[in-house]
């Protein structure tokens, strides 16, 4: 196989009181690359359609984190990369991260399978510490592994599979507008109330528990965050006017993905995602903020090939 | 049925990330109780064996929890209660939650269970809270339910069982030396750190995610409290030698019981608990401090009638 087209997801990180360590993949939406081998060394991005984005590999997101991978082999070829995104920058599901995981996947797969996920999530994390100025996981890991991810550990790498129940759904709108990164963590407080903190992680064990035992009634009594959702809510406009909406429309629960701007919802079953899309497009069709909103089962597979 | 004995079993709460949520059950030591039915109406608590305990039920843990349920009942007939107590009050593994589940749950059999055990523990919670001057659940749940409980919330109360791998044992060690629980109060901080929180939700969620998998090594990377113990286990003479010897003999972590001066360790495997205590003896016997220290299977069944 000398090239390969792929499907690389959007996810959703910062999953309500899983701040920092929860993320899912989504089936929807996802960028689309395709990677060949060439027989120039090194890690060439040869095209980029969809958004405005460096090209030279080591300025670009996809090209960090493949120059990564690239690096600790021994290789007498190199490769070319295509970019075809779907996913914008900067709209809190996971765009470079997409791009990050896309690239070392691919390469991954014409090398017949060197690295395993782990190891891939390792090299994705150089590419996304180029577009966030850190290194984190939480949107690498769902969207290599699929379904929940739980980032237990950084340093060393760990990441757990939580199950997903059957019938579950998200619904996601995407505002329109940028919000600084660097604005969206000042806004967090460094110390947190010791009684919100336990609150905090009862329902995030609530919500572990709940996934594995396909509990929708439990995981709505513990899609909560009280610690980063008061502050950074207040950069999202009309955001609880959504969480209200989508919640009074049968919603689970609701939540920003990311760092924002776009906020999930999880729905149990499709016609629910739809009834919480409806509701939550009432809301911000009034608002002249143009926005994206999709409904999406939640992808249990993560990165695939095409064809 | 007109009398019952009961086993009213010791458990550990504050279980290291699952702090004030997370509690297990014990095997090995706990009170009985004995239950009557008597013509004279009220609850009367007529014989307590192994420590000095007010015997007015109205000042009475195990009386003060009857009363709450009797007062819920129009019976033409009261309860008499023996305890035998085993468990030292102030112990930190259960000692009142023993007593306060032991009265309730044996009225309940001798009234073919009008209650179920979530109900048993609201009335328990009044018993405790004369104890420990605040309402928690903690150590009630799992006396109760058996196995690991995760208290979700307490108003209204949600208690969820979760799994307990097959070949997990406790050991517990109660050195004799009081602590005060308004210093073991005063000692915690009311704010903490973010990350620290991030930290501690993302260890609670593993934990949870390894009791279900049953993976041993996962429970042991997930058994850290890095908010409480710090504080706490200033208050428990040669806590940190404890900790580090049950470790290198192969515990999968150590935490304090309840607010102490017990101190559990979790083990996979009776051999590894008997290991663990040998080497928690040996740090404890050169103290000059008296102690107790039991191996323990995780109580799968909870509060039990006897014969």
């Amino acid at each position: 196989m000398n090239q390969i087209k792929i499907f690389s997801p959007a996810t959703v990180a910062n999953v309500a009181c899983g701040f920092d360590v929860l993320g899912f993949c989504l089936n929807e939406i996802g960028d689309e690359m395709c990677i060949k081998k060439t027989y120039k060394k090194g890690i060439f991005i040869v095209k980029i359609e969809g958004f405005d984005l460096p090209i030279e590999a080591e300025l670009n997101v996809a090209g960090v984190s493949a120059l990564a991978m690239y690096k600790t082999l021994d290789l007498d070829y190199g490769f070319e990369i295509e970019i075809y995104k779907n996913i914008k920058p900067g709209s809190g599901i996971g765009s470079s991260a997409a791009s990050a995981v896309g690239s070392v996947f691919g390469i991954n797969e014409l090398l017949d399978r060197p690295f395993n996920k782990t190891q891939l999530v390792e090299f994705a994390i150089k590419g996304e510490a180029l577009a966030s100025k850190c290194e984190h996981a939480d949107n690498l890991a769902p969207a290599i592994f699929g379904g929940f991810t739980l980032v237990k550990s950084m340093s060393p790498l760990e990441i757990l599979q939580i199950p997903v129940p059957k019938n579950l759904y998200a619904t996601i709108i995407h505002p329109q507008i940028e919000i600084k990164t660097a604005e969206a963590r000042a806004i967090l407080p460094n110390q947190v109330n010791l009684q919100d903190a336990i609150e905090q992680w009862s329902n995030f064990g609530s919500l572990i528990h709940g996934l594995h035992t396909s509990d929708y009634q439990l995981i709505k009594r513990s899609l909560h965050d009280s610690i980063v959702e008061p502050h950074r809510s207040k950069l999202i406009p009309n955001y609880n006017d959504v969480k209200t909406a989508a919640i009074k429309a049968g919603a689970l629960g609701t939540g920003i993905s990311g760092s924002g701007p776009s906020i999930f919802s999880l729905c149990e079953g499709l016609e629910s995602a739809n009834n919480v899309k409806d509701a939550i497009k009432n809301i911000y069709s009034k608002t002249g903020i143009k926005f994206d909103i999709y409904v999406s089962k939640i992808n249990t597979e993560g990165i695939k090939i095409l064809n």
